[in-house]
C-alpha cells in the first residue's frame, strides 16, 4: 500500500465534529472553537536525523526548522501563530547542550513571531533523534486561505526562490508570515500552500483539492535559487536547474493563485509590501487534464505523479 | 544535569507573551486566544515502542494510550478535549494494517469523547515505533484547575485506585473527563494533577507548585489495585502493594485537594455522580516540610526525591 493510498484510508476513518471547519488534507486544521471573528489554525510536524537534518547540523539550525515548518504551515493557511508545544526524542547519551541550543534555535524563531513554547515532552529514543512540534494559531475566519478555491484561468504565482534547498535554506529558511497574513488581508487570493515537495509535488494538490483539471508551468518564469544553479553547473546532482526548482522539495515558499484580473496588481502591490522577495508569476490554471511544462521547445506534460515520475522525466533535461 | 535541572534550564529560557495564562509547568498550557469565556488548554505527550508499549502491544492500544495520556492532561485541568493531531515515526517496513489498528484505537477513544483527529505526519524512523499526539481542548476560564493552589489543612483526594498498571491498566484506562469536569464545575477543588508518577512522584508538584512545604499520606488509605496487590503476592517485583500504590506510574488518576470543610461534601457527592469509581481521601497538606507516609508504626519521612529515592527506602516495606 502506497502513502497516499494508506492517508486515503485514514483520512475517511477519523473521527470529525462540526467544531472542525478543516480536517486533514490541508496545511493546518481549522478548528471553530467559539473565538469570535477567528478560528484556531493546529497543525503537528516532525524532522528525524538522517532525513530532515544530520548529526553534525548544528542544533540551533535543527530547532529553527522543526518550527519553521509548522509557522510555515500558518503562513500558508493566512494565519498568526500562538504557541507550540515540544516533543523531543533523543538517546540517553544526548547532551544537555545539544538539546540547550535546539531550544536557542526554536526560541529565536518563535521570538521574532510571537510564539510562546508553552510545553514539552522528552522522552528516551534508542537511535537518532526526533523533534515533533505542535502550533496552534489563529486567522480571521473570513480570510482562511485554503488549498481548494483554484478556477481556471487563474494565475499561478510563488513567492521567494526555488530549488537547491538542500545547500542550506531548507535549515534556515523564515517561515513566510508576513507574506501569508498581506495576501489573506490583500483578498483576492483563491487558494495557497506551502511549497515542501517542489512545485511539481504540490501543485497537484491545488489542482485535486479546487477540482480543476490542469495547470501550464512557464520554465523561463520559475525562480530559481543562485545554490540550485550552482549545483547543477557543478554536477552535484544528475538534475537541471529548471528541475531543481520544479522537484527539490523544502522551498517553503507560498504557491497560491489570483484571478487573471488581479495579477497585475498582486505584483505591484507586492514590490512596495516585500521589496526584497520575489512574487512570480509561474502559469495558469487550465481547462485540460494535466500539468505542463511550457519552454521555448513547446510544452511537455508534467506527470501527475510529481515527484517520483518527473525525476526521470527532467532529470536530463536541459537548463 | 538531572532531566529536572535541563528542563528548568530550559523552562527560563522559553518565549512567551501575554496570551499565555500558564505555560510549562502544569499538566497543560492555557492560552487565552479570545474565546469569550473559555480558554484554550494546549498539551502534547508521546508514547515510544520499548518505554511505553512493547513490539507486541497491540496496535489499537498503542493508539488508545498515546490519545489517552493527553487526555488524561486535559482532564486534569477541568477542560474538554476538541482535537488532537499525530505524529507517527515508524520504520518503512511498518505494515499498513499496524497504523491502520493504531488509529482505529485512537479513533475509538476520540469518538468517545467527542475527539476529532484533525491532522497528522508521518515519518521514517530507522528503529522502532513513536506516536507524538497533540491535543487542543477548552476550559471555563473560571473553572480552571491548576497544580498551585493547595493550602495548609487541605484534604488531598485521589479518584480511582492506584499501582499495578503495568498488567494491563496502563493501556486501557480511561482518562478521567467526566470527573476532571465534574471536580471543576463543583468549585471547591484547589489543586489537580493527573498521577502519572505515582503519589511519590506528583505529590511533590502539587506542593511545589503551590508553596506548601508538606503533606502526610496514609497506607491505610491508599485505594489500591487489585493487580498491585496479586504481583505483590505472586512476589512478581520486590515491593509491596503499598509501595505499588505509591510508586508504580502510569495510573492516570485525579490527584487534588479540597478545604478540609468540603471533604465530606466531595465525598457525598461523588458516590452520587460516579457510583463506580472510586474517592479516596489518602491524607492532607501540613504545615511542616516532607512528605510522610503514615502507618500503624508511626509514620517516616517520604524522601522528596520522588521515584528514585523512595522506591529503595520501601522496596523491603511490608504491605
Amino acid at each position: 500500500m502506497k502513502e497516499f493510498e494508506l492517508i486515503a484510508l485514514l483520512k475517511a476513518r477519523l473521527p470529525t465534529h462540526e467544531r472542525v471547519v478543516t480536517g486533514c488534507g490541508d496545511d493546518c486544521a481549522v478548528l471553530d472553537l467559539g473565538t469570535g471573528s477567528d478560528h484556531i489554525l493546529f497543525k503537528t510536524d516532525a524532522v528525524v536525523e538522517g532525513i530532515h537534518f544530520t548529526a553534525e547540523t548544528e542544533p540551533e539550525r535543527v530547532g529553527h526548522k522543526a518550527l519553521a515548518r509548522c509557522l510555515s504551515d500558518i503562513a500558508a493557511m493566512g494565519g498568526t501563530p500562538s504557541a507550540a508545544v515540544v516533543t523531543l526524542a533523543i538517546p540517553g547519551n544526548c547532551s544537555p547542550d545539544w538539546v540547550l541550543r535546539l531550544y536557542d534555535g526554536m526560541s529565536a524563531l518563535a521570538r521574532r513571531y510571537s510564539v510562546a513554547i508553552v510545553g514539552g515532552e522528552t522522552t528516551t529514543l534508542p537511535q537518532g533523534r526526533l523533534i515533533s512540534v505542535a502550533v496552534v494559531g489563529k486567522v480571521q475566519r473570513d480570510q482562511v486561505l485554503h488549498r481548494s478555491g483554484a478556477q481556471v484561468g487563474d494565475a499561478i504565482f510563488v513567492t521567494g526562490e526555488l530549488g537547491g534547498s538542500i545547500e542550506g535554506h531548507h535549515l534556515d529558511f523564515e517561515p513566510r508570515l508576513e507574506a501569508g497574513r498581506w495576501l489573506a488581508q490583500w483578498g483576492h487570493v483563491r487558494c495557497m500552500i506551502d511549497v515542501s515537495d517542489g512545485i511539481a509535488g504540490d501543485l497537484p494538490h491545488l489542482l485535486t483539492a479546487s477540482h480543476v483539471p490542469g495547470a501550464q508551468v512557464h520554465a523561463s518564469a520559475l525562480p530559481i535559487r543562485r545554490a540550485a544553479k550552482e549545483r547543477s553547473r557543478r554536477g552535484d546532482q544528475a538534475r537541471s536547474a529548471t528541475a531543481a526548482a520544479l522537484l527539490d522539495g523544502e522551498d517553503f515558499e507560498l504557491l497560491f493563485t489570483v484571478p487573471p484580473s488581479k495579477a497585475v496588481d498582486v505584483l505591484d502591490r507586492w514590490k512596495d509590501a516585500f521589496p526584497s522577495v520575489r512574487l512570480s508569476c509561474i502559469g495558469k490554471i487550465l481547462d485540460e487534464p494535466g500539468i505542463w511544462l511550457v519552454d521555448a521547445n513547446g510544452r511537455r506534460p508534467l506527470p501527475d505523479g510529481g515527484y517520483q515520475h518527473f525525476k526521470e522525466y527532467v532529470a536530463t533535461d536541459a537548463d
